[in-house]
């Protein structure tokens, strides 16, 4: 077993609905509710409830960021190796929180979940979300748990995207902002990846215009969804280093379609054990969020998105990472600049490409706990 | 209509087979026969013949270069820019041919060619064929046409392939290689996608074993495929500058799954029409032997694979390729420098991605042009 800082976690549903809440007001103009939301915690609230670090996770993570649920647990939350005891996010210190993105598959209400007024799995009668509805959800979380203000709001990619966001939605009530490889708005050829994954869903018999839930789930579609989004996730240069040329299980080529090379064959594993964990309707709906995410398209101009924050920022980009590209994080932090807000920035030379910020603990790690130190005196 | 410099055209066929043409002897080791090869020419051959240029096509090319075949031609072929009177390959000096490639879909014998052994089309029958095998393929051809030594080969992509691979197998047969955008090996990333692509169209339920002939075709599966290869031969840049993020015909977000951003649709769109001139079998087939390219392997090093060429070289790489990156095009520059061997390289500052070496005309055919003088006085 990989060693574990914070040990084993209990994950927790809250779910809002009732007399005291009101539906949640989505960006689209619906109302919806009740909605169920999946979290776990780490660490303890200090007296005056401060110290509390809302982790946000990418698109196929899960509100399970550190620990292990139980001994049978092979191993431990995704991003264990940042949060614990004397880890970046340190949990001597600070109330680590995590929480299911709204529309996801583990625990929080998403397409696979019962609508209340059908007594069936919503489907595509799951309305359209986008990140702005996920982090609202996530202020209500932070609320219900007796929380006025962040001490830092963080995550990668897609969690990026909601950190941005609760900056511009929240600002009085997140004192810092922790963006890796993440991007304002979603590029022409990150939309196309997307659009990819959606057709390969789509247009798998077994999807049935999202009706499968207790039949066979869409598996071959997914697992091309997820084989060409790993490919986003990788570098040219770290699939080089861990696959190269090499044939799986063979050294000379068997001139026929059984032969495989060893990355063919990791990413359809990959793919083929993605089903076991992912909602196929929910890589349609938060690839859709991520599509509609455009700050500078939403306030008039990235500028003007950022014109009420009052959150200290750190970001960082990768210099392999192709899907969000450094460029993208740059124009980010020129428009805080302009705007005269508090942004410390680091481009970190690193192979692992768009996982960098899953998989380089150390630099990027020091970097963090550095901000939060600096964000915790201010606050 | 576009202008095209040739005019009109005619597609011819060659048959290889019967008593004075051995069967094929294929790198897998298989005896394959008969072959059919279809070619265009424009221009004439001079009366020694020593003024031929064989182009050779990418992926999804095919023999028609240049010129139209008849007035309700749309388009003239997907060279034509490059080709005729006045043109980089002019056709008032050369005699330019271009061949549909061993295992293509476009008149040469491929995966849908019927097997005389059965009656069939060959389906999985048909072997895995090489580069190798096409280029042998196309030796028989040039000889065919009375040609001992060709002034060029030239392609770029999967052509770029074969003409390096002209200059190993026929060294005294090809007086100048044009290799633009390629490779001497497929990396790690490359064959990732090719396998997401093989994977999309292997799981349409009417691939069928790629028993689908005159049945309905894997379409949904092979206009995945095309979606994710569109993706790589454009650029972040190109799709920046093309599609933006702009919606397809309405301002705002519908808030549903049927509003699409411009990119989306068009990649739909092209993946959609792709089916009508590509068959899902060829893509299977060409995609694996461009997985199998590897000339550094094959012949113990790049080095040790060029050292008996007596072709000059000419490589060009572009920017923006992030397909067969420029690192890719210097390997080869490199090894043939180490061998002494007569190499001009460029990398063209061109945002177009992949794709560049189909659409800058302008400084890629000035080098060309030049380059064919130069080996025109030597040859």
């Amino acid at each position: 077993m990989e060693s574990s800082g914070v040990g084993f976690v209990t994950p927790r549903d809250v779910t809002f609905a009732g007399a005291e809440d009101e539906p949640l007001l989505l960006e689209s103009g619906r109302r919806f509710g009740p909605v169920t939301v999946r979290y776990e915690s780490y660490g303890s609230l200090n007296a005056d409830r401060t110290n509390a670090i809302l982790i946000l996770h990418a698109f196929s993570g899960d509100a399970h960021a550190a620990g292990r649920h139980g001994e049978t647990d092979r191993r431990p939350g995704w991003w264990d190796a940042m949060i614990g005891p004397g880890r970046p996010f340190d949990t001597d210190r600070y109330c680590v929180i995590c929480s299911n993105v709204l529309g996801g598959c583990q625990g929080t209400t998403g397409p696979g979940s019962l609508d209340p007024t059908t007594g069936r799995p919503y489907g595509l009668a799951f309305p359209v979300v986008t990140i702005e509805d996920m982090v609202n959800v996530q202020y209500r979380l932070v609320r219900h748990l007796g929380i006025e203000r962040l001490l830092a709001a963080a995550g990668g990619s897609m969690g990026g995207m909601q950190a941005l966001q609760w900056t511009i939605s929240y600002p009085e009530a997140v004192a810092g902002a922790i963006v890796l490889a993440s991007t304002a708005r979603l590029s022409a050829q990150g939309i196309a990846f997307n659009a990819v994954g959606r057709n390969a869903i789509m247009s798998d018999a077994q999807w049935n215009n999202g009706e499968y839930y207790g039949k066979a789930a869409p598996a071959r579609g997914l697992a091309i969804a997820r084989m060409v989004g790993h490919i986003t996730y990788l570098s040219d240069a770290s699939m080089h280093t861990k696959f190269g040329r090499r044939l799986q299980e063979r050294e000379q080529f068997g001139f026929d379609f059984s032969d495989q090379f060893e990355v063919e064959s990791y990413l359809e594993y990959q793919g083929g054990t993605f089903v076991d964990r992912f909602d196929a309707n929910t890589y349609i709906y938060l690839s859709k969020a991520i599509d509609y995410f455009d700050l500078g398209g939403k306030y008039g101009s990235l500028e003007a998105a950022f014109e009420k924050t009052t959150s200290k920022f750190l970001l960082v980009s990768y210099t392999s990472d192709w899907l969000y590209p450094s460029y993208q994080g740059k124009e980010i932090v020129v428009a805080l600049m302009r705007r005269g807000k508090d942004v410390s920035y680091t481009e970190l030379d690193c192979p692992y490409g768009h996982d960098s910020f899953l998989l380089e603990t150390e630099r990027q790690g020091a970097l963090i706990a550095s901000f939060l130190q600096t964000v915790n005196r201010h606050a």
